[in-house]
């Protein structure tokens, strides 16, 4: 079914969940920590973060935009990358990911370009997803009342940004009550957090209170789901212990990311609720030769019309390309197989895609 | 192999768990929301419920039946289906299911039909799965004492019916204590839940009662487990929190229906226990051209005469078809690539086949 | 791609984790429950372990070895097979198995060949696994201050032993704290477990103190995690409850051990920490021709290099050789679709196996 195929590779995909990749030069041990996401050490003396399924994506799928076979060995790969200026790098692989629109995340952007800087690579359009977290930390940094200031803040920051974004699951994980603090408790943790220096928020109340602040706003709220580094408490990041908070969420659009390996517990959701969206973002780009699987797993539950695309990328500009490339692969390959078994028309696998790879996403992030 | 998918298509199959059926009709919107499991709201303006799986599936499998193309579109399907009488739908579908005996839930039954109304569409021998929670709502308005009254109902009522069945999942969930609770905590929990008003029974000691009394009676015990409405906190109907209630449960049998996503934790606890079953019920439905997946995972640990055939079809009787539909499909697909790789015999597929369609039921429900 | 599977099939194995097989003779109900790991009681009549994924992967690949065609039927399996001594079939199916080191667990070893009897069937080196609830058992027994005479114990007896092992799974399971306890409480725990007759070790600080004992001595730690017999919690076995251990294991190996249903979360924690590895043994053997997809699982997050080879063979002979066939089979059709997908290179493939069957385990447990 070559026209499936083709179709996908042309489709211009809109990444909704982003960060900034890398615009200064770095050396082998920056770009093997910048391929494993979980560990939170410099890796082990004898272990290369080129032997996993994400190295050897990088391998297979990066190699040849440098000019390399396909498969070239780790050394090779790292040799002619350490030749090409970052800058160039970066508009390789960007450009190369066939991507229209690009929703950076800027709460962490520690080495990496901010929106100034990706919009500066000119290899697509660049919108902004403010991190609750970090208004936080800006709310508590100001003179006055903490609610005030956050929400001053939030409505200020995201006048022109598209969607919010939480890390709760970095900062203590879905367990427990969700619900909207009372005011009175947001004044006492505001000063308690302040008092404690008001950096690397952790506090409930405060954290709550973010997140309905967010619903209010009525914006996109994008919550990492699932695997991430060793901070997390994996468990705690399942979804599933997001019910309660989605029973009250109304009509905001909240985007369930990365969802590894909790899949299939995020397309419930998304079947459960009116408003609860999923991707498979960063879980594609470690999976490598095991991402199309995912992306069978993505199909389940979940209606075509809540499931979008992004990479997740951090760092590397290969983590923005592969997540596309791997996406591309493994759709295809899924929808062809459901397509051949005569499960699904071709037509209906060629308008899943662009629901997939870019309606959903332009519905979901231009509608209000 | 031909000769093991056409025995598959040819095995008559007992669907050892679904409701009634519409018999009445109804509009587009009551159909797309009876394609929709787990939300309880209608659906969102944007979406359409034939943008599923589970929707592509009655596109493809279920047009064929009323004359329109495999594949037709949702706007044809739906205005071919609405010039049918729903009566003569139920048994196009049902008669084309291939079923010999339905084993029905009349625990749930608005706007579908009921044990007569099953038998009255002449499409399949009709026996009754009774719901312990009705024989509670019975009990508590009974005059007298809630124990002897909800012992004698539900003696009586499964006189002449094949089974029990618990929706702890919806209740509550299977966290905590499950023991036979003491005589004058049953006491005072029915006379709480009396001047409560003896509707949708939420109690733990009188939901942990009536599990207890099903057990003694003997008659397999069907379990709701993993997805279902949104009502239901999903992680709380993971079966494995049915380990110590099953460690008590003795020689009654015990079946986890659906139990998507914890199919594997369900396979485990049927290896585990000589009185556990389980069954994809619903999952298949709602996995449409992913189901074979979900079938070849049933057959990891779940020894092959501990597995159950059911569609828990409910309102359209597209729903009891397509179980059957796709199981035949599942089942035929997955066991041939075992023969293929020849780590199955094809005489040893057609008996698991006949095992899981037909012949493990027969002994579990016949054996008392 | 035959250079593959041949490649796959003449790589000497470690298996880093079993335990001793039979060599007294036994009667069909011992062989048939040595065919099912989770129940604890014999088989009901109506059921037969034959009928299993693992009782068909024993007719399809052992029936051959004892002269019968492939997928010979249970009777003539059985009957074949108690014409043969024990220890021939124990030599039989060992030297099959194609191991050339076999790391024996003998904290288990009820009616099993001992190091000295599995050494003397001369199919391979053997080594020796010490489970520390067994120390526990003799520091107990021991006069004096258990705290001493554990640490004594465990030098002593792993002086010529490669690892340590818990069954933490099987006594209470991972949550909750793991921290190393105070020694006072250790002074207590362990007189409270001394009067109560010092058997079957469940006390939460004295289990506490072997694994941090084990982390001290620095050799190899390998977990029970996920499905084993129904005396363990299946949910308490998932490797997901040791992050707060793993943040304080430094560098000590920690190895999970089987891991099903849980290897995705096993896989991300062998990424996340540099000391952390996994394997798939037991499973392999109960998914029968369900297996090559689990072991495609496994190849998910964790690195290359962190990835070992074990059958956890225990009891029947098949099992010390399946876990060996099962695993051949299922990595090379595994790895066969990466390389004909081109997403890996055949040099690549054949690398990793050699990694994950044998190179590993050597640096794992020679490193000390």
């Amino acid at each position: 079914m070559p026209a499936l195929r083709e179709h996908v590779d042309a489709v211009r995909l809109v990444d909704h969940h982003a960060h900034g990749c890398w615009v200064a030069s770095g050396d082998r041990s920056r770009f093997e920590n910048g391929l494993n996401e979980a560990n939170i050490e410099p890796l082990a003396p004898f272990d290369s973060a080129f032997d996993t399924q994400l190295g050897f994506a990088v391998r297979a799928h990066c190699a040849p935009l440098l000019g390399l076979a396909r498969h070239a060995d780790a050394d090779t790969y790292w040799r002619r990358r350490s030749e090409v200026p970052e800058p160039d790098i970066a508009r390789l692989f960007l450009s190369a990911a066939g991507v229209s629109d690009w929703l950076i995340d800027t709460g962490f952007d520690r080495g990496v370009a901010d929106l100034n800087g990706m919009a500066a690579l000119a290899v697509g359009q660049v919108q902004e997803v403010v991190r609750l977290e970090s208004v936080a930390e800006q709310a508590v940094a100001a003179s006055g009342d903490y609610a005030s200031a956050f929400i001053d803040i939030l409505w200020r920051r995201t006048r022109h940004a598209v969607a919010t974004k939480s890390i709760l699951a970095y900062r203590g994980g879905f367990f427990g009550d969700l619900s909207d603090p009372a005011s009175a408790d947001v004044v006492a943790a505001a000063t308690r957090w302040r008092d404690a220096g008001g950096t690397h928020l952790t506090d409930r109340v405060l954290l709550r209170f973010g997140l309905h602040r967010a619903l209010e706003l009525g914006k996109p709220l994008q919550f990492h789901v699932g695997f991430g580094d060793r901070d997390c408490n994996l468990h705690t990041a399942n979804p599933v212990h997001l019910l309660d908070f989605l029973r009250v969420s109304g009509d905001t659009p909240v985007i369930l990311l990365h969802c590894y390996p909790y899949e299939r517990e995020a397309g419930y959701l998304a079947q459960a609720f009116n408003n609860v969206y999923l991707d498979g973002g960063l879980a594609i780009n470690y999976l490598g030769a095991r991402s199309a699987a995912f992306i069978g797993r993505l199909l389940e539950m979940a209606p075509f019309r809540k499931i979008l695309y992004s990479s997740d990328g951090f760092g590397p500009a290969e983590l923005h390309y592969l997540g596309a490339k791997l996406w591309r692969a493994g759709i295809a390959a899924t929808l062809q197989r459901f397509v051949e078994a005569d499960e699904w028309s071709a037509a209906d696998a060629v308008r899943v895609v662009d629901l997939i790879g870019r309606e959903n996403a332009l519905r979901v992030y231009q509608s209000d």
